[in-house]
């Protein structure tokens, strides 16, 4: 059994019994009924992923992936494929948003290469850089498939050994990504998964004009209606249309949820992971969270498709995990609410009567 | 000339200058133009309000008005008026929901004593609350003006005080409060600065049923009708239809906002402060940030009328100042990105080409 089976077969049902403790205990907490709202309701889902009530979330990791895509060759980013590598070297340096946010919220940045074109060898031989390259970016998809369905399944279980790798000293995971174009395979995907017209999904990416994002809708259209990815078939979408790591997230989340551990997905590329997950394992819905809602036009369909909300609406439309990052502190703060707020009989408070 | 008058007389326009320096700085840093959405934005309000780059967010503070209401008699909540006192003591154990996410976002927590009913007098002695009682609790609007006029400037002038204690050890404050049977004022006091009829503003409190929910909005209609507050006089709707800890609350932003010091407004009873505050000093809006967006019906309507955007959207309708304590993290992770975050030049990352 390959890797990538073995960790689907591993992922088991949310706890019940201590989602139900954790519902008890805020039921208990000074406050009027669910009077936190969603910081209440993370808090039954944390007890539920981890299994444990107050559930730990002490130690957070951001996981960045990074990945190049051949599909830039068609002029479908604002910005050049040598950003990837540049924007690499800023994460291991700690001056990109990723690492500000982390910092505050006293979560870790790791960055791994599972797909770029070009990466400074001496970073990963310093082990700045995790180094699980499965392909040195991926093909134009919009000529051929961006990748093999073996490549594409080894995007995957990289993601799984990154969060192996890490799982017995980390908490919570966030996942996050780095790679110019990647908003090209993130919108085929959701438009492939949820049927949707690829108009109405596609943005504005790094920073696109109104003009090129009409171009690249198109090139999504052209190479959807070359490959003809079956939606039902989640490896055959991501090698035909994919990112290598979008792959890696798909794979950090499998992997963490087979280990129980909480994945706080970023924005729009790392949901187009998540949707891969879930397709290939629908349980592991259970076991993430959507940290934001990105501000690409195609992200509340995938919201939509997944069946959750996010946490944070700020407009935010970064990438490299820089939503996920901020949630930590809402994931902290959900975990606490359960650990350090007194109950009404402790701290002699009288419950409302409901009148 | 009053403190209050003297307060309002110094509250100048936001500073333009810093404004421009901070989108300048965040137009040179390592991401797209404005991709951390509202985070930018709030970076640049932090600016304006406090006329430095990059503004200083360190010092943080939770102040939570304590006050009694005399309507409480009509049965308009699902607690009863002792809870007040009991949540107070709450507060000064480190107990309650704002403790838990104020110590997460390091903002210290500090109450105050603006209109209870009754207090342990200990508390005050020992200096952990402050006590300015303006009167204890208010009369009961539905058969009498809640307070007179000079006891409404009293309430204002409180938070004046405690903002004048406070403001040159504090850089960021956030408003909360304190008060069984406090969103019946705040329902009254946006349906007559609104306009807007109390039924579709009025909602459940700390719990009320529907049938409750009916009665509580009666009660409103018939103290509005009763006393006629003038819309354009905040003092005579604060007087009329108002509370102590709003009135503080009022206070507090203005008293802040004459020193440029942000103030992080919490959920519904809080921004109906924000609202008095407003009416009396129009600038001050653009000296205070609204923290989250409350569960409590009338919320949408007084963010419309203030004409600002909340930060969270989570749900939460505890109060307390529990929704500014967690949207410090925001305030803090805005200021970081203007100090921490590298810029195109400084880490050799090329800026994208609009294509």
């Amino acid at each position: 059994m390959s890797l990538l089976e073995k960790t689907i077969q591993s992922i088991t049902p949310r706890d019940s019994v201590a989602r139900k403790a954790a519902r008890e205990r805020i039921r208990r907490l000074t406050m009027p009924p669910g009077a936190l709202g969603k910081i209440c309701d993370l808090a039954v889902e944390l007890a539920g992923i981890t299994g444990r009530m107050p559930p730990p979330v002490a130690r957070k990791m951001v996981v960045v992936m990074a990945g190049d895509h051949g599909v830039v060759d068609e002029g479908v980013s604002a910005s050049t494929r040598e950003v990837t590598r540049q924007m690499v070297a800023n994460f291991i340096t700690g001056g990109a948003g990723v690492n500000v946010l982390a910092r505050l919220n006293g979560a870790e940045v790791v960055v791994a290469d599972v797909g770029m074109a070009d990466r400074d060898e001496d970073l990963v031989r310093s082990g700045k850089l995790i180094g699980i390259n499965v392909m040195k970016g991926t093909r134009n998809m919009r000529r051929e498939p961006a990748m093999s369905r073996e490549q594409a399944i080894k995007a995957i279980e990289a993601g799984i050994e990154i969060a192996e790798r890490f799982v017995d000293t980390v908490d919570v995971f966030g996942a996050g990504e780095m790679g110019i174009g990647n908003t090209t395979p993130a919108t085929a995907i959701v438009s492939i998964l949820t049927g949707r017209p690829v108009e109405g999904l596609c943005g504005k990416g790094a920073g696109l004009r109104p003009e090129g994002v009409k171009r690249k809708a198109g090139i999504i259209e052209e190479s959807i209606a070359l490959h003809k990815p079956d939606p039902s078939d989640p490896l055959d979408v991501l090698a035909k249309v994919g990112g290598l790591e979008i792959g890696a997230i798909a794979g950090l989340i499998l992997g963490a949820a087979a280990r129980r551990k909480p994945v706080l997905v970023d924005g729009f590329i790392s949901t187009a992971g998540a949707m891969i997950a879930k397709a290939l394992a629908p349980f592991v819905r259970d076991h993430f969270i959507l940290a934001h809602a990105s501000g690409e036009p195609g992200h509340p369909a995938m919201r939509e498709w997944i069946g959750r909300d996010p946490l944070l609406h700020l407009d935010m439309r970064l990438g490299e995990g820089t939503g996920a990052a901020l949630a930590m502190n809402l994931v902290e703060a959900a975990a606490r609410i359960l650990s350090e707020m007194a109950t009404f009989e402790g701290a002699g408070v009288h419950e409302g009567d409901l009148a």
